[in-house]
């Protein structure tokens, strides 16, 4: 998506020097738009572990380019499966519970397996690498193509009106390689000509929305407001909120999802008020082992200093300030589950279910091990 | 309620010089506790139209007092009505939409009219404004006792275990004169030796929760728990929440409620999860003019500065943080409604009723007009 009106991606291999990777350090957002120069495993692994990128496909890919760089930074003139095999845990070890993070890497050392000369070894991981950026730039524009059509549509019923569009967290293109999950349909219908607006989530603790959707949306023109997360409610209540689309972490095939902390509050909400609410998530997201009723929050409580410290500027300076003090007692939990009877429908690489088992199957027959 | 050990109120008058009024400079909670002297009715118009000092209660019981100090302040041997009129305009436009305020110094004002002698006018505006303090720190006395009820059947339910409470925003001691509304049952039931934990909602964007709530709890010895405003639904999931209290800025003989922005979606999750979800308020935040469903959320978009700026300590110093930048659009709604039909009961100064106009003018029987 756009950046200064130049197109941008979340992560990439230089165009002039193949053996230099590049990413968006989110750190710096949206205060400031800095390019981080990624050169050996070690870079990626720090960029990784320290969350100068997040989301889940974006990792998967960065873990992926990790190996690639590993891979080139061998010194001798054939590579071992015993470097890969360490360079792999290594890698992984940088977010070890993140699923996409292991499975990107395990499919790129998998490719490697055997001794090899390190030029072909260096061009098949590189490959593998594009493959999987390019397989979650796909999905993700799959996801825009079919989710547009929701939006089309409630424009048609507002006589071309603006659509008002309220999302949670950040599941745009700074968490994937471009478009986002919950933000493609938005950034295709904005391409397309159709007037919308996002009303967009602070999302606390950690403000992903105020700091990166909000960035991201305005940087390609998309209008958007950001709101306090205590006002999705109201604006429903006062037909400002045409749809919700969210993205997901984690989803069940019976329609279920995991996702940051607060959706479910907000489909709530949304069913109050007869408000379409959709999860937008590649198939991937989505865990066929899983029995009716059986997703789970994952066990993430995470640090309470999230909660306790906000991070601003302050004198043209990025700095944290201290909202609860040390001795107030806080907790922060990361994620929260939407039952599927509260969602609209999924959008997927796909096409758009329903938030049921049978639906969804429809989809991915192949995932049906126990058809009726 | 206590502050380190010690019990305070919100307001008073020092014991031993009657021409001072103190309050507890609330700008500095939880980081610093600062009392600030009072002096004349300037000073009361500063700490009023600042914010030394908030809450409907307590606004009323400082303009009554900032009268009280404008009459000690005349110079002359006997008071004009013209002088009592002049200053009590000038007290009520330190908060022109504060209807606590206007009420409470036209009440002094009232009992003033007339040319007196200096004397007898700070003793009748001093009375005036003890009584005024008396009925508010009574209504909470009242809500206490009879909420704890509500808090004593759950524990005895759990067999003598924690009842958890949710809370958002402040309707605490330090929005009134003493016990609060919200947290009037919550004192009452940790006195009388019932086991009751907090979670307190953080309430942005002005944090009062983080900031006012958890800080009085903490004091007075409550057990309780910050917790983002994503974060009630799924505690309520989880069950580790129940019941809900919340306060009400202005309530319709109908049984809905207004208060804090995000009071509704907790509503929302607290019947989802079939948790019974509570407003406590004196019976003078009812509008008994209003009609069924006429009860609208103030016209109050708030300075989006509020939800872009947040204020915490940074090297040992109070400070504001940007966290969203200023060119990016961001709106700041104050209120929601939470409707009857989410509300389990009213807690008034004269029991508890249900949320719905029978039961609320069965307590309340002086206010139907038009009985059927």
């Amino acid at each position: 998506m756009k950046v200064k009106g130049n197109h941008f991606e979340t992560i990439w291999i230089n165009e002039e020097n193949s053996g230099l990777v590049q990413i968006i350090d989110q750190r710096h957002l949206p205060f400031a738009f800095r390019i981080e120069d990624i050169k050996t495993a070690e870079d990626m692994f720090i960029a990784i572990r320290d969350m100068h990128l997040r989301g889940a496909p974006l990792i998967g890919a960065a873990g992926a380019l990790g190996m690639y760089l590993a891979v080139l930074d061998h010194p001798g003139k054939s590579i071992s499966e015993g470097y890969i095999t360490e360079k792999a845990n290594f890698i992984k070890s940088s977010r070890p519970t993140a699923v996409n993070l292991s499975w990107a890497v395990d499919r790129v050392a998998e490719d490697l397996k055997g001794l090899r000369p390190k030029e072909e070894a260096v061009e098949l991981a590189k490959r593998m690498a594009m493959q999987i950026m390019d397989e979650e730039r796909e999905n993700c524009l799959k996801i825009g193509q079919y989710g547009v059509k929701l939006v089309e549509e409630l424009s048609n019923r507002k006589n071309n009106d603006t659509v008002n569009i309220l999302t949670h967290c950040n599941a745009g293109w700074l968490a994937c390689i471009d478009y986002g999950t919950a933000t493609a349909p938005i950034y295709r219908a904005h391409d397309q000509g159709i007037k919308v607006h996002v009303w967009v989530d602070e999302t606390r603790p950690r403000n992903q929305g105020a700091r990166l959707t909000a960035w991201e949306l305005s940087q390609h023109g998309v209008p958007c407001t950001v709101i306090a997360d205590n006002t999705g409610g109201h604006l429903m209540q006062k037909g400002l909120v045409d749809m919700v689309i969210v993205g997901s972490d984690r989803a069940s095939p019976y329609g279920d999802i995991v996702n940051k902390i607060g959706t479910y509050l907000k489909a709530l909400a949304a069913r109050d008020n007869h408000i379409p609410f959709y999860a937008a998530l590649p198939s991937s997201t989505i865990d066929w082992q899983l029995g009716e009723g059986a997703l789970e929050t994952p066990i993430e409580e995470r640090d309470a200093n999230e909660l306790r410290m906000v991070e601003g500027m302050i004198n043209g300076k990025v700095s944290e300030v201290e909202i609860i003090p040390r001795d107030m007692p806080a907790v922060n939990f990361g994620f929260d589950i939407t039952p599927a009877r509260l969602i609209s429908g999924i959008i997927t690489e796909r096409g758009i279910s329903l938030a049921n088992k049978k639906s969804i199957f429809t989809l991915f027959p192949e995932k049906n091990l126990n058809p009726d």
